[in-house]
């Protein structure tokens, strides 16, 4: 056979054990918290029909689609008939339509599952990468938005993140916001995109985006006063009160936050400009940063004109979505240098040995201690080396002599220290060991 | 928009939350056994560049494979580059070649994922489905064969399949026994695969589709005398000592029995005349069935020839594969009737109500109890068969009245008994009437 690349495909990741122990040990955390707050697990087909995903994303999301070729004798007409799911809501709101009445409504979801997207890869951005969405279909209440960020903030907290802030805000007091500026009406939509950059490209630049959108100069000068100023949030509300959309969505952030109260392992605030991008959110949005971190690790909020598009109809819906990816990455700095490998490994010194050591192994899983068996065959120094190398604990040795006196030889890999135990005692002896 | 098909696409299935947690509980056991045995967990993409997986099927297994169209400019060319992987062996002979050094060696992985295949989908045949691999990657020792039955009969006990027989074979002692029987050389393959049918079309049609391919007559009635015997394994072994390859091949079949000792759980034999359809095998091969339930749910064998595709070299390898799908179906018969809801569901009656139902939900969510909040709003009855729905132990009601005097009414579900307890006890009343 020629040489092939024996790389995965360009912006895809293979997961080695190290990689997929600590993404399965986050998983796990995040399931049950999630489960713990009565969100229940969903899971849909990693392809759906073609037109289920096309005209949901824009025409550049469209195009990032893998769309995958038809079968058979079709499959010269070059067309395609399925694709890669782009993300977790589209699914559910597929599964909303088909399944409506057979779920308990209002349904809490979560789904943690990968999804595909054909985007220039580059750093830490990959074209498979997993998404991590919490959802509550078929409540229009703030509880529900509130519930979010308790379960949202409690995996956070589980996972080890604490020292996150939440920031909220809610679309209602976004447009009482620029309306109680004078922004003409017709500028809102863009005023709110610039304000959603400030923390990317500074105040300066918003301002002077804003002038050329064609904000009056008086708004922008009072918008920027109060940008600059450490009494922001005073400042906004003082703003927001004089107005009744300003008086309503204050009254929403409000209510959240007294909902949510406090939030072990960080806090929440009110946060005046924080717009978050996408255009579909319609009520309470919040994403949660993590200063010593430099990152959003997740973000969310209320989008009642999406979950019901293959309805025919407006369903309320409010989530949020896990930054999962970034949280591995995370995850994965503070884990360096830990190394979790089995709790022991017996070595087979001899053919005739090999039946005892895999019956010792045996035992001591039924004792409860993850035992590798080393299958390789060989001299005892590559054995330990092994041992070493899968992190195990402790390593076995049991050669003809062990075995006539009824004995094993401990060897604890840190310190090298070797003790010869009887074999009834070995099980007691490994607990000490392990304990310390 | 237009009313769009909400079902999944043909051959693929949504997961609602209780497939999802089943599922789940299941993979949790099988990742947490075979890391007991040693086993470090591995994933790959879902794709795989188009080469690296075609030609590895066969003609028949290609046409299964789904293509993903080429993006952007090429996407006219209605060519593929990429394709969904088909298994999870061809990804490991892979990550084989493209990690060599880095892993440890031998490499004792596991790998639960979906696969996909463009088959025709029909009752229990899926084009998406899960299927979860063992495999010991540089070793030759048949006590790395032993130690993937350790690992594999251990899955199913844990599993709760108890019951299950191990039959065991060897590709060398089926050479020998086609030997012993006097069929020429030529023919040794056919009759393999004739011989593998017993099972399902009856030892007068094996003997049939012998005799037409050509088997002389006396060695199929040989043949067909020991089949039907009641001593079939005695006597194949009689036949097997007769020759070199086939006391080779009883001798590795012995190996193994004697190193895999008793299986706890179920039991291990010589199944002389088992062949598995894959032409893959060099070694021992196995299948493990369960009569109770009259399926085959693992298999696997040493495949010396394969891992070793994208090397150029022949890289001994022995694994074995769990049925997944299969145990699903078996667990989910097991688990009919069974429950698994939150502990708890807190009402909520009110709008003044709804911030202290919420903290309440968080404290007993501290305190361990799995605790799901209903944020529907409306009137108690709803919300009382809204917990019935999602299966929980006990709904919580506290109104203005508890509230104000510091107590909480606990509704036991099954038997609808309704206690009201001071909001201190609440936690020592809640362990109690979930410990029945």
């Amino acid at each position: 056979m020629a040489t092939i690349d024996a790389n995965p495909p360009s912006g895809t990741r293979d997961f080695l054990p190290a990689d997929v122990s600590r993404r399965e040990r986050a998983f796990a955390t995040i399931r049950r918290v999630f489960g713990a707050h009565g969100f229940e697990p969903l899971d849909t087909p990693a392809f759906e029909r073609l037109e289920v995903l096309t005209g949901k994303y824009g025409e550049e999301g469209d195009q990032l689609i893998f769309k995958i070729l038809r079968r058979g004798e079709h499959e010269a007409t070059g067309e395609a008939d399925l694709a890669l799911r782009y993300d977790l809501t589209v699914p559910l709101a597929r599964v909303a339509a088909r399944y409506g009445s057979q779920l308990p409504m209002p349904f809490k979801r979560y789904h943690v599952a990968p999804v595909w997207r054909a985007d220039r890869p580059g750093k830490g951005r990959y074209r498979e990468f997993f998404q991590c969405d919490v959802d509550t279909v078929g409540s229009d209440s703030l509880v529900a938005d509130a519930a979010t960020l308790h379960a949202v903030t409690d995996v956070l907290d589980q996972l080890g993140l604490s020292g996150f802030r939440v920031q909220l805000n809610s679309r209602k007091a976004l447009h009482g916001l620029v309306e109680a500026y004078g922004v003409p009406e017709a500028l809102e939509g863009s005023t709110l995109v610039a304000l959603d950059k400030l923390d990317k490209i500074g105040l300066d630049r918003v301002a002077g985006e804003l002038l050329e959108r064609g904000v009056p100069s008086d708004a922008v000068d009072a918008l920027a006063g109060d940008l600059a100023a450490t009494d922001l949030v005073d400042r906004v509300r003082g703003r927001l009160e004089r107005t009744d959309r300003g008086r309503a969505g204050l009254a929403e952030v409000d209510r959240v936050l007294e909902l949510v109260g406090t939030v072990p392992g960080g806090d929440i605030a009110f946060a005046p400009v924080l717009a978050r991008g996408l255009t579909y959110y319609t009520g309470p949005v919040f994403e949660v940063v993590h200063d010593g971190l430099d990152a959003t690790i997740a973000g969310g909020g209320r989008y009642d004109g999406l979950i019901g598009m293959f309805q025919g109809q407006d369903v309320p819906a409010t989530g949020g979505s896990l930054g999962i990816e970034r949280i591995l990455l995370l995850l994965e700095r503070q884990d360096a240098g830990r190394r979790s490998g089995p709790d022991v490994l017996v070595t087979v010194l001899d053919e005739d040995g090999a039946t005892d050591a895999m019956a010792l192994a045996q035992r001591l899983r039924g004792q409860g201690f993850s035992t590798d068996l080393y299958v390789g065959g060989g001299k005892l120094g590559k054995q330990l080396k092994h041992a070493d190398r899968r992190a195990a604990r402790v390593a076995l040795i049991r050669g003809a002599d062990e075995r006539a006196a009824g004995t094993v030889a401990v060897k604890h890999l840190a310190s090298g220290e070797q003790t010869t135990v009887a074999e009834a005692d070995l099980a007691d002896h490994l607990a000490r060991l392990l304990a310390d």
